[in-house]
């Protein structure tokens, strides 16, 4: 069950199908460009140096990260445009002068407290997008609240070192869809509250798009960019959401099989929540992950009835059927499809296969 | 809200109290020793080198770990007497020769199959668990297939550098116990079907020791040895189980404030998935740690109605009162209490401050 192209995998390890994930890059490059918007892939997801230069053969150049870590990894490989979609981190202030290359950099702001610290204390140029909240509620200004959004906008105009790059939004909120309607009808809410902000900031930059409305929304010609991330692995989430077929799932992790029990048709890899993530998938009861065999290709589909159904720390226990469980032996590779790749890929950061 | 000693906090760091854990070690250890048991702590829990030291104070000799990539990094470190507790993975078998020092090594299995495997192929002395199942349903033999446990003995006898060690169990059943009633019943249950194997292989040693029934359970000398691992650090579900009281948790994850919404009465933290791990505490509805301010001397009892609700990859909502928020400002730390301190610290390894 383990061809010769998993030889060196003696641990969790991810394994990345380049094939599938630059099908899938190639894919959103050309909706953004058929839609006439900037594409700036999140590149939160996978975090790897070598996936972010996958990105430039679709004509990638501007990047999106999460944190001041993540800028500082990219921009010392050659990236030179990166915005950190995260309400910025005061604590962090005194360390932007010390990033490789000097790259642009879009820094986040919802607030005129902090607005009206950078002002005073950035030794260095930004772009500030304005985050607004168009529903999730996670972090942003509302977006009905148009006096505060004026103020932080008044104070980035006066601050010598900061432009103002726009309005972003994160529609969190379609991850929870029910499906693809729910999805897309969350997007055109999310879209049309942005656009509101025209009425009263005029030629305003308007910047969103998570995957699961990329991948679901063809036209997108109301932004002026796009920033999806997880899509270039996608992941059962997605999957379970509509936003990709099982065969657009570019990652899977191999676990050695280092338990089989006929008696309850059960096996356990050498594979837990520090390499999975306790992110569950919460179809048919909880579980972990689907559970796939490797070929001299990549892997197949779901093994059938087979479930990663618990995770200790680095145990993983599939249920599966007395079929399955017939064909795998000790030290076989299963793999294990990730619920949310983003987490998976963190914790497997440093132990990764790329596959052809 | 964040004293000088916490100035250097700049991203999701883990906060160590070293007086807190020691305290917990030093007690853990007094009852191994008027137990008359080895205590052989787990190691996974804290993975640093530096906390692995502090054990030595307290007579430590032996270690437990949970994969040969650990085993490795403590006998780097002077460990020569380890436990892996994991059930063999026999795609590593050929990277035994490579650890340094070559400390005393006992490995589990749980099938002749693999027995078979390592008797052939490991050129490595070592001492062989036999691990038993007693209920948990995880790992091992089932205790009452006496014929598979003679089976493996039988072989590992034959075996020219392998010799028995003992039988092993992890009744890990006792962390969904609904208090500590349930661990104690548990505990009894489990450590009767190990003794009950005396009668057919009498003398063979016996270690077990979760969290819970090492904190819970006075006397273990019906056992040999003990291999609880959490407790030096303790954490929510320890606390919600009554293992420990709040003040024996010896850490807490420091975020920054990045977000602050009177409106809705929450703050965005830096410190999510990434750092704290999706492992939640399902009392009151789903939360993911509690939240505590910092003091000159560590860090305060929960803020009242204050609860971590919401994880993202980077991110964490806080759900709390009025008269708490207005108490925070933007750049301040709050420290976060892990719902399972193994998870958190695994992914905060290279982010850490010890605290007096």
């Amino acid at each position: 069950m383990s061809p010769d192209m998993f030889a060196t995998v003696k641990r969790p390890t991810l394994v990345i199908n380049e094939r599938i994930c630059r099908a899938n890059i190639s894919r959103m490059a050309e909706k953004a460009r058929q839609s006439g918007v900037v594409f700036r892939p999140h590149f939160k997801t996978h975090q790897s140096l070598q996936v972010g230069r996958w990105f430039r053969d679709y004509g990638v150049e501007k990047i999106t990260v999460s944190s001041l870590t993540m800028a500082r990894r990219f921009a010392e490989d050659g990236w030179n445009d990166i915005t950190i979609a995260f309400p910025f981190n005061l604590r962090e202030i005194n360390e932007y002068p010390y990033i490789a290359g000097k790259p642009k950099l879009n820094l986040l702001v919802d607030s005129p407290q902090v607005l009206r610290q950078l002002a005073k204390g950035l030794e260095y140029d930004a772009g500030i997008f304005i985050e607004i909240d168009t529903g999730y509620g996670r972090s942003g200004i509302y977006h009905k609240d148009i006096e505060k959004i004026r103020e932080v906008l008044k104070e980035t105009e006066q601050a010598g070192q900061l432009s103002f790059a726009g309005f972003l939004t994160h529609a969190g909120n379609t991850y929870a869809a029910g499906g693809r309607d729910e999805v897309v009808a969350l997007y055109r809410e999310s879209v049309q509250s942005l656009l509101s902000l025209k009425t009263y900031f005029p030629g305003a930059m308007l910047s969103a798009g998570d995957t699961p409305s990329c991948s679901l929304v063809r036209d997108h010609s109301m932004l002026d960019e796009i920033r999806p991330g997880n899509f270039v692995y996608y992941d059962l989430m997605q999957y379970g959401l509509g936003s990709c077929s099982f065969e657009d799932i570019g990652v899977c992790v191999a676990c050695p099989v280092s338990g089989i029990y006929p008696e309850r048709n059960e096996v356990v890899v050498y594979g837990g929540a520090v390499h999975l993530s306790k992110e569950a998938a919460d179809h048919n009861g909880k579980r972990y992950g689907l559970v796939v065999s490797f070929t001299e290709k990549g892997w197949t589909r779901p093994l059938p009835e087979t479930v990663l159904i618990t995770l200790s720390q680095e145990h993983g226990i599939i249920r599966t059927s007395p079929e399955v469980i017939r064909q795998i032996k000790y030290g076989d590779l299963l793999g294990i499809i990730p619920v949310h790749s983003c987490l998976t890929a963190n914790l497997l950061k440093d132990d990764t296969l790329i596959i052809p």
